[in-house]
């Protein structure tokens, strides 16, 4: 039951499509991970000793059927986004499912032109179809915008996110 | 791969054994998520109408190999502690796997005594086990004492956390 099978390919809008990723997808990924302030301080640096590491976690959460990576194309001009959907069941709030996002990322010159607001839209759209009765996502406290642009979309910033990262890691 | 499979039962201290939890738990869990005043505004009331509800969404945890459901048993005084953990495979941090704790709970008559502190302690000591280089929760904003606690156990308050509840769910 908990599997994340929406629908897809989808038009966002027109000549603006989301599909599950495939492992062609892989380096642009990489890139628009790397393309942003935030991740690079956290070595999200696309590297080629690197490469085996993204193909095994490229592999685990494609045959999870509670994760879906998704990118959005643009006609034309390729990968321009990116985020990654987990399915999270629970008893808390009466046994809701979660719908997780992680990993959005728009690139960089196309930002602020509706991608990111057209793919959570979707996201959000897509939940009670895939069962889960609450949509959740953590945003680093530095970006600012992202948060305005979440609030926007009609989420509440009712959380404070912890991240711990054991030793060595 | 995406597998959350520690040892266990373990001994977090003498006489409190944390282990995984069976149907047999579920009433205790959902009082313990009952027994909070922040989750009792979300409505998470052990209802006999909603115990069907309970039963599969303890099922959808039990039989996914990411997800655990844990109980913390006191000698004598029976389950006085609960979380759950998710294993999420990514692409970001250099194809990081992400340990999540959701649903915290120390039976109330229980709190300030070391058991939430032992249960978290030991989610971050199996996180590099089951190939998680980062552990991360959300705390709501309400939990000013619940983020001292998080942050003294080497916890980053890093993140905003967003939150979305589809329309009718």
């Amino acid at each position: 039951m908990t599997e994340l099978r929406p629908r897809l390919p989808v038009e966002l809008a027109p000549g603006l499509r989301l599909r599950r990723a495939t492992l062609d997808d892989l380096d642009a990924i990489l890139a628009l991970l790397a393309d942003d302030p935030v991740s690079a301080g956290r070595g999200d640096r696309n590297r080629s000793e690197d490469v085996p590491a993204y193909e095994r976690a490229f592999a685990a959460i494609d045959r999870d059927p509670a994760q879906l990576l998704l990118v959005a194309e643009s006609a034309g001009d390729g990968v321009v986004g990116t985020m990654q959907l987990t399915l999270i069941p629970g008893l808390a709030r009466r046994g809701a499912t979660r719908l997780q996002i992680e990993a959005v990322r728009v690139r960089s010159d196309r930002r602020s032109g509706g991608i990111g607001r057209r793919m959570i839209q979707w996201a959000k759209d897509v939940a009670p179809g895939a069962g889960a009765a609450l949509v959740q996502l953590t945003s680093d406290a530095a970006r600012i915008d992202a948060h305005r642009f979440y609030e926007r979309l009609g989420f509440s910033a009712s959380h404070v996110g912890f991240k711990y990262r054991p030793p060595g890691s």
